[in-house]
């Protein structure tokens, strides 16, 4: 078998065979076949297409490229989720610990990766003595034990992944549906969770731009997830603010557990419910989507979901006091509030823009060696649809030096588009694909 | 300015600016960008196609990632001529001294190549002492004085299409009309010539299948030549079968002469002629096709054009007795008929599956360093269309062994195809562009 015949192939609009697929990756994760034949097949995928059974060999023969995770040992419907990325994104922090608290089984194997923040597991380092550095045992007693558990990446999951993606990043060639999905999914299933929830963003800062392009995205997924022997469902969320308040890492945690107390509704609860009710519907412990939310709200009322974050930091070494009592997490040694220049309704809130003031802050990390700085953030006090009298706070600044702190603040201030008119902001919630 | 961003931009349909293209070809001619953008650039040009400025601009940049050479010392118009590759074809060889006899300059930069014959210039080297390694002061020198001389490539023409070219050639992004055009223009032009006469050939042995892709081809070709403030035209010819009747180095010069002393007739003359009425035309020597064809007879029936070629022979250290007894010409060891072990028509003759022969031969380069040995080759008896009875020599194999010989034989065999029927072979010169 020859890559040059496959390019040549896709190139003509032909489709792989499973087995020019399994060449391809097998091929290019050795090394045997270099990057530069790789980018021009990943650009002739991209502008032919692959149909759905290519997209499924490609996903199996990314997932297989690696070591995959056997999460036999634990009784019980394993649940997972994936997002395409949101700025203020934590909602792992509050789904996880609520769909534990129904009986859905979390085991988690989470990375660090780079971004405008930390990932989950730099978030719930915000808990002193926390650590994902935990033995498989360990990992799978825990979630025998009390239903969570988080594991920092130790095996070798879908290393042709990390080659590819790096490639197309460089190369023009990362907005292909095809590419996309076999990405993400080869991780999910390698991942070994029985149920795959995924939420999809759309919208002006977000990856996919229409409502269309994101459910077209979904319904690859799904369709993907569900040949590949998993149950799959996705929703579909607009994105053209932050998620939520809170952009940081301790300052998240602090909105994470404000919304598992009950004390903060809105779009983050909202969308937390639905990936969740996805879930246990999947898992066919619920019936309905209406059912399963309920059945979730009920564990934040009676507080066993602020109880499974609780146990969960517990058992993995951290200070689960400050579950309960948030001023033991990380506290920045500025705030400054910014006050509007302007007044109005708030029409945008550029969610790229508020990423970078955290990054800038020191929350984020820009290479694998940064290290990141849990305390800094920005708090949100207004969203999009609310009022602002000019003088009012939009935000907290929470910073390492008052110079840092201003200088955010001013960064802030460009954030903000406003409307003379009363803004009605659309739904946030687009469609649940299943 | 980003490759990346020039890749989202073909990519998704755009138009390169004259500015991005040549950041582009210098950025990778200079090894600035790595060749797995370069490829998939090349897949989406190949996909999204180029229009006639960035055609353009993609030649001119190419054209000027090197040296060119300055023909400017040579008094009169000057001609060069591009085949886009046959088996058996030696039609420089007759060409040129042809079309020199008339008046018009042949300054030629030839390289040696790889294939299944040597270049122009190791064919002329069939004449002992000849040398293409001749001082640009020379060179100038002979085109004055005799109106012909043929240079080994020394200077650095267009490195860009040599890098591109070794990168589409393993990442399927070959047939591509504007990487095509690019990659055969850029050089012509670097070339310096001021009538660029192209020989487009179609067909089932030949790059572009049909006379429409042949066409489209050939008009892109003069059209970017005739932009460039050059004289273009183009011819296109049917390749179902080698052109002329030898195959190989010496038998090729054999025949080459054979058809400067008009004995030789068919498809292998009315190509020069053609190619060469074309160059008189475009340079104004000439008013039409059908004059200048007549000039060019006029040449062969005169000797001046076999004169030519004596003198051209001469002043570049080689035996010229040899064009007027080609026993002098080096001679294979051994000769071996090839008896026809079917009766019938010929349909058609294999142009690859001989040119293979030759190479198998030692007729050919396989890599560089290769050495070729001049005096092998295959001399046909009969072409498409001709009567064969059984038993009849279909071809004379020149080898160096017997083994060899017989291996050739073997082969040849299976390069011919019968029709119980008579076979009337489609038009040889298919359209002439200009």
């Amino acid at each position: 078998m020859q890559m040059t015949d496959l390019l040549a192939k896709k190139r003509d609009g032909g489709a792989l065979s499973t087995e020019e697929i399994e060449f391809m990756i097998r091929g290019y994760t050795r090394g045997e076949i270099p990057d530069y034949q790789m980018s021009a097949m990943c650009m002739a995928i991209l502008l032919r297409g692959m149909d759905e059974r290519e997209t499924l060999d490609l996903t199996m023969s990314m997932m297989h490229s690696g070591e995959t995770l056997d999460l036999s040992p634990i009784h019980g419907v394993k649940a997972d989720k994936h997002s395409t990325g949101g700025v203020g994104d934590k909602t792992s922090l509050i789904l996880c610990p609520m769909v534990a608290a129904t009986g859905l089984k979390i085991a988690k194997m989470s990375g660090r990766g780079l971004g405008h923040t930390g990932g989950t597991i730099d978030k719930l380092e915000s808990f002193s003595g926390f650590s994902t550095a935990i033995s498989e045992e360990t990992f799978f007693r825990n979630v025998n034990d009390i239903g969570i558990a988080i594991m920092g990446q130790t095996a070798d999951l879908v290393p042709a992944d990390k080659k590819i993606y790096a490639l197309r990043d460089v190369t023009g060639t990362v907005p292909s549906i095809p590419l996309i999905v076999s990405s993400i999914m080869s991780k999910k299933l390698a991942s070994g969770a029985d149920v795959i929830v995924l939420d999809v963003k759309c919208g002006d800062g977000a990856f996919m731009k229409t409502e269309a392009q994101a459910a077209e995205l979904a319904r690859g997924l799904t369709r993907i997830g569900r040949l590949a022997g998993r149950k799959c469902a996705a929703v579909i969320t607009d994105m053209d603010q932050p998620l939520g308040y809170a952009v940081g890492n301790a300052v998240e945690v602090k909105e994470a557990i404000a919304v598992l107390r009950g004390e903060e509704k809105g779009d983050l609860l909202e969308l937390c419910l639905t990936l969740g009710a996805c879930m246990m519907v999947e898992a066919g412990t619920e019936w309905s989507v209406e059912e399963a939310k309920l059945a979730l709200m009920q564990t934040i009322e009676d507080g066993s979901a602020l109880a499974k974050l609780a146990q969960l930091v517990r058992a993995q070494g951290g200070d689960a006091r400050a579950v309960y009592d948030t001023s033991l997490l990380p506290q920045a040694k500025v705030t400054l509030e910014v006050p509007s220049e302007k007044e109005g309704y708030v029409n945008r809130i550029h969610a790229e823009k508020v990423g970078l003031i955290s990054m800038h802050l020191g929350g984020g990390r820009a290479t694998k060696e940064s290290s990141i700085d849990l305390s800094v953030g920005v708090v949100l006090h207004k969203k999009v649809g609310d009022a602002v009298q000019s003088g009012e706070s939009l935000a907290t600044i929470h910073a390492s030096s008052s110079e840092k702190a201003q200088e955010a603040a001013r960064m802030l201030l460009e954030c903000f588009e406003f409307s003379a008119e009363p803004v009605t902001r659309p739904a946030f919630i687009k469609q649940i694909i299943r």
